[in-house]
């Protein structure tokens, strides 16, 4: 299907160089020893600078945005022609792994500029993106350099972190200039995203594959959950006369547990508990925690959640204790573009890998991308699925599946027009 | 039975007073608003002062010892006549409660002192006791009052509190010589030891009786339970591949409550639980718990903490994690005197009341004392089984019911030799 009159690269090379590089660009951090870049850090322009300076060999541009995402492309741009965009983010959590964002941001690099040095004359422009926030580490809330990309960071502007430095000060110590933040904004016309992206979960693993293509980014309810009993003596009050905030939990919780496990897709996590007054020879008189349920079913989400409240108040009621169910996060899934998939999994095909759809359970930059453009996400299979950790790997095998398919995704979308991609 | 030439006093205007003398000095607080009297503090030496005043009013006199305990007794000493002792805890915890200990302190000195003031001629030493520390907030450990009064407490000397103070430091701050310490050890010959003390559990408030003689004081078996799992994203691992150390735990938690609910007298309580990384978007990797495990047959306890580690292994196993389970302390049941506690079922017969025999679920000073004397406890009903609270409460009619049954308790001592009160 492609018809291209210049080699591909060495794919084996290019996904060795490529570890190499990450490697060496985790040495950039805050905190030595661990890998900790934060959004507007020193640490932060660091990375920007040797970012530049491999897109500079490669033949590319690079800039930073008024929001401080980190851009490259070929130098030029004809008017009218549509953009590609590709790439992921620059931040991590604190004592974070190597891949998680940088991994993706870094395919995309290699990826044009390969492109670019070979002189493929794609009928898109295409650029890289490192968004400089993603993980809602400093101020409490993510994807600050996505939303500015789409023009949306105003309203986070007065944000604060832990030592009352609000972003708006932030982005000024950094050398940014707050007031120009609107230019931030990625400007038209799109043709659309792609984001390479490690798993961060075992499906991938599980299955023997070594990517997959995401077919949505599950929906989401946050809440938090209150049962409030009667604190009392451990010793001296008889099991029928107690009223245990801990144990209507308890069951509460394994409640949930069998529900999720019996709903294909459906993921339920308590991440929290606290039990007050705690001490060990005290019966909690109050238990607080969190549920976490996502599912890519907004409908069926809904209807489970409604369930669980349900069983929430019988378990209250028969145990004498008050339950309290507040929803603090509601997040619509979101589907991915039909036509991107079409072309990821055809990509795969041609370097012989079979590729299943998988739902993201995580939030992604090309979740809010989706929001303005076709947006498409790859995922890396993740060893043991651990990831936020520093024994966060990929397999330079699979790097190297995701070059290639990255490759022919990239030169097949110069070729068939997106429509008809399905 | 009781054959005395003088009236008894009105125990209606006593008891009225001894509640309206308990309020005056719960006034004596080292957190104005609440009511805390911590080991050693300043605010015990001025109960120490209120109470001397109070036995100097009933003809008593009254002495603080190289430990900190107070006592009130008759001047004079008799050489070979046995000391019978009456008494419980003068401190409290934080925001404790009015009655819990300082309850049965009134109530010997109220009794010791109308005693005394009729002239009345037992045949032993009557002495009241004022524990000075019982329950273990200062310094982390209990009983260090009735410790002392039994000469174990040297090996405290060296506890520390939340300030880096050590006991030994404490106690020269409050005018006592640690030297001393051993003087503080009661000298024989001894003919017992009574203490009346609020229930604090729900037993004689469900039963509709005011008191209740303490049959036994259940042991106690503490463990730390860990159960270690893999934390993982809430969202991207899905219900099968987890391994949720929190899940597990909730498991376990119920286990060991049927369990409990299963076996007449035992008590099991989950007062602590702490999870980690504690995020509300990660899957719990560790869960910490303790179990607190009570029954006064210590062999049937050690038999239901033998079924709870075999279901711990169970469910560790069946989940993929790992538990483990740690035994902090095993405290014995400590059954209480025999004879004592028939003399106390007589007199309250005398008063028209029948007591049944309840457990101790909580630790009391009297389980110290049995080690050296024959002990016995007295519980007046506690109202919703609310303790260690400022709400924690106790009717003026079931306080003038511990004064009759007393009463009676100590004209009888002096009547029946002890051995024939079986």
């Amino acid at each position: 299907m492609t018809a291209h009159d210049f080699a591909a690269p060495d794919f084996s090379e290019l996904s060795a160089g490529l570890m190499a590089h990450t490697e060496q660009l985790c040495r950039l951090t805050e905190v030595p020893g661990t890998i900790q870049r934060t959004f507007l850090s020193p640490v932060a322009a660091q990375l920007h600078a040797a970012l530049s300076t491999r897109a500079a060999e490669l033949g590319l541009e690079s800039w930073v945005d008024a929001a401080g995402n980190w851009h490259a492309a070929q130098p030029g741009r004809t008017p009218g022609v549509p953009t590609f965009y590709i790439g992921s983010h620059l931040d991590t959590v604190p004592d974070g792994g190597r891949y998680d964002g940088l991994l993706g941001v870094l395919l995309g690099l290699e990826l044009a500029g390969q492109l670019a040095r070979r002189g493929a004359a794609l009928p898109y422009r295409l650029e890289v993106l490192g968004f400089t926030e993603e993980e809602g580490v400093r101020f409490g809330v993510p994807f600050i350099g996505s939303l500015s990309a789409l023009g949306e960071a105003e309203a986070m502007l007065e944000l604060q972190d832990a030592q009352g430095v609000s972003v708006r000060q932030a982005m000024r110590d950094f050398g940014l200039d707050d007031a120009r933040l609107q230019e931030a904004a990625l400007t038209g016309p799109h043709l659309g995203f792609l984001e390479f992206h490690i798993e961060q979960g075992p499906v991938l693993e599980n299955a023997g594959q070594p990517l997959g293509v995401v077919g949505a980014l599950v929906g989401h309810h946050r809440l938090k959950i209150t049962f409030t009993g009667r604190a009392n003596h451990a010793g001296t009050t008889p099991m029928p006369l107690r009223r245990d905030a801990l144990m209507a939990a308890a069951e509460w919780m394994l409640a949930a547990e069998r529900l999720a496990q019996a709903t294909p897709g459906l993921v339920a996590t308590v991440g929290r508990i606290e039990v007050a007054p705690g001490a060990s020879n005290v019966i909690p008189g109050r238990a607080e925690l969190t549920l976490d349920l996502r599912h890519q079913d907004d409908a069926l989400r809904a209807e489970k959640l409604g369930e669980l409240q349900a069983s929430l108040s019988e378990i209250a009621t028969r145990r004498g204790v008050e339950a309290q169910a507040e929803v603090l996060t509601v997040i619509p899934a979101v589907p991915l573009d039909a036509a991107l998939k079409a072309g990821l999994h055809r990509a795969a095909a041609q370097v012989g890998l079979h590729t299943t759809e998988l739902v993201s359970g995580a939030g992604h930059d090309a979740m809010i991308l989706a929001r303005a453009m076709p947006a498409a996400m790859l995922f890396l299979r993740t060893p043991g699925g651990l990831s936020h950790h520093p024994d966060e790997a990929v397999a330079v095998e699979d790097v190297q599946a995701a070059l290639e398919v990255g490759w022919h995704f990239l030169l097949q979308l110069g070729l068939a027009p997106l429509g008809d991609e399905q």
